[in-house]
């Protein structure tokens, strides 16, 4: 898989780059808008494309797994053909959905059994299986099967799902190696770093990552429950041990100033359903800081834009006393068109922070913005 | 009120016209989706622009009363600028609304006192106050505030809600003839003819608004419990007595089968909210019958869409196995992708059945289409 890394900013660990795949490139720093089950929820695709300009989303496997299936997606010819989405996909492994089940789990060497959040049905995610699930999607971007390490967690606890994650991954890379991709385009493998809040630990599963050689890493078990400030820490340590001619992805995380402390630590991917679970709560990221539609201020703003500064679909047309309406009169539309400014105004905060790196001016704007956007918006 | 009927057809009582606003034309026969508390459900404006190609849209007076309230829409600059609908808009008078709250009503020849179903509170709507609002509004066409006629009624029943509905007619009129639009466009008046299922009274109510000479006439009280061929025939005999050179509109009605048979019937606007209800309940109209995506057999239907002679955004792009599952997995976008779909049916059935009266086409083809649209879809 190409990544280039374009420029490095010369104050921070921060980096611009490009990744190409058969369904287009991605530029870095980047937020993957989550589609769990094949669509993001309540945001059409061609808005994706149009208003919210994502390069590339994601899709969940344990939930594509259940519903719709593999045989229906086996007959669509993989996501891209069901869902229409024409840009790059990346698929996680499942790991964290069936760890996340915790006493409807089983695990062994082998892999891990489960039972359907939906039916109680019974499965077997093992790490072959999870790449040939992956293949069915098609995703242009495939994650390694591992286990989420939680936290806290003991020395030993953290050692043991290293140990896991280790094997599942080199199953999981010889797998796919020898079984071609089932839609005629390249599918690249990502590779996961577990090793809970433990340093040592971190750069052992790195060291082990660097020798199976994936197309690029990502840093898992963060944003599990753990202070925010040992997050970065981790972060910032583990970056330093990973080659700087592949992307870095951290999951699961996060808000608007957790993408850009993250980014000032070397971090060039992200995802969270954040944007859009939040926006569907009536939560609002601008650049004036956060709000809730709840505020009863806002039903008199019939001139105010959610963010002033944005020029997505829906602070080009309606007010913040329009959105408030549609909220408080449990109008689904609320749900779409909210979710249609946090994304979009994610992704806006990467290309913005892109600009930055590129001409080096990031630092100062990065910490600036962490502050600014935490604020109460007005 | 510019109406122009542009053509008759020479076998039947359909007709093609066109109505002039400030805000735009409107062809008829018309559909006009209801966006009853300033959004039609789950159907982004520019979506009912551009795919939906709706001419008008209505809203409801008494929920946009309730929320999000005069003082909001007046501060707006009426409901346009609120929810930016370039086009024109219809709204109704609260009359239906009001009384079909049943026990939390009363009636007096002054109006209706009532409480909110939202919080109990108590409000009181007259004649004039109902203009009043649909001023505030900025309604392009406003509905006269009447009794809406209960099935069944007995003619005493029947007359004495006749006789409030010719009374707040005039004092509506009369209202509205002493004050000037507040959005700086004319705001047109509809009448409503009410008389129950008695053809004498009918006739009555439409000659005493004939005497009040408003923009256009309605039948109110149709499609509301009685059957349907009733409906049909009161409709047909009711038209006979309207004025030939102003639009007649049957409110609340219907199925797209129902607006074919009432369009032989001489009637030229329909609206209801049938589209985008049924379509939230996985209910779909299309051109080979109605089909609901629950039906097993869709699941594997990667291929078809949802009407495979529909150019409608869902239909391009989505097959009925991806909208099942949507709905299946309650993915929001399935309510929107449906409405948007139902919606575009209805406005290219009414187009369709403009083109063939223009034509001189009109009666076989929609007795075609009657016998057509309510089978099982395949």
């Amino acid at each position: 898989m190409e990544f280039v890394l374009q420029k490095s900013d010369n104050k921070t660990k921060a980096r611009a780059g490009k990744l190409t795949t058969d369904h287009g490139e991605i530029q870095t720093p980047v937020f993957m808008p989550v589609g769990t089950l094949g669509s993001v929820k309540g945001v059409h695709m061609k808005d994706m494309e149009e208003e919210v300009k994502a390069s590339i989303i994601l899709g969940n496997t344990y939930h594509l797994y259940l519903r719709p299936g593999l045989e229906v997606l086996k007959g669509a010819g993989g996501l891209h053909r069901f869902n229409s989405w024409k840009r790059p996909i990346l698929t996680d492994s499942g790991g964290f959905q069936v760890f996340s089940l915790s006493h409807r789990r089983k695990l062994s060497e082998e892999g891990a059994e489960f039972q359907s959040h939906i039916d109680g049905s019974r499965h077997f995610f093992s790490p072959e299986g999870v790449v040939d699930i992956q293949r069915t999607i098609g995703a242009d971007i495939i994650m390694a099967f591992d286990e989420c390490t939680p936290y806290p967690s003991t020395v030993q606890e953290a050692k043991h799902s290293l140990k896991f994650t280790k094997r599942w991954t080199q199953e999981a890379m010889d797998y796919l190696r020898e079984h071609p991709p089932l839609h005629g385009y390249p599918q690249y493998f990502f590779g996961i770093a577990q090793g809970g809040m433990h340093r040592d630990l971190r750069k052992e599963a790195i060291e082990q990552l660097i020798d199976l050689n994936p197309d690029a890493y990502a840093l898992g078990g963060l944003s599990v429950g753990e202070p925010t400030d040992i997050m970065y820490e981790i972060a910032d340590y583990s970056t330093d041990f990973l080659p700087k001619d592949r992307a870095r992805y951290v999951m699961g995380v996060g808000t608007p100033w957790n993408l850009l402390e993250l980014i000032l630590k070397g971090v060039d991917m992200f995802d969270c359903v954040m944007p859009t679970r939040n926006a569907r709560n009536g939560m609002l990221f601008t650049s004036q800081g956060v709000l809730h539609y709840k505020a009863a201020r806002y039903a008199q703003m019939i001139e105010e834009a959610i963010d002033p500064h944005c020029d997505c679909y829906t602070c080009r047309h309606f007010s913040k006393a329009y959105l408030r309406h549609l909220f408080n009169a449990k109008e689904i539309l609320a749900l779409s068109l909210s979710s249609i400014h946090n994304l979009h105004f994610y992704l806006r905060l990467m290309e913005q922070a892109r600009e930055k790196i590129e001409n080096d001016s990031f630092e100062s704007w990065a910490h600036e913005q962490i502050q600014v956007l935490q604020q109460k918006a007005p």
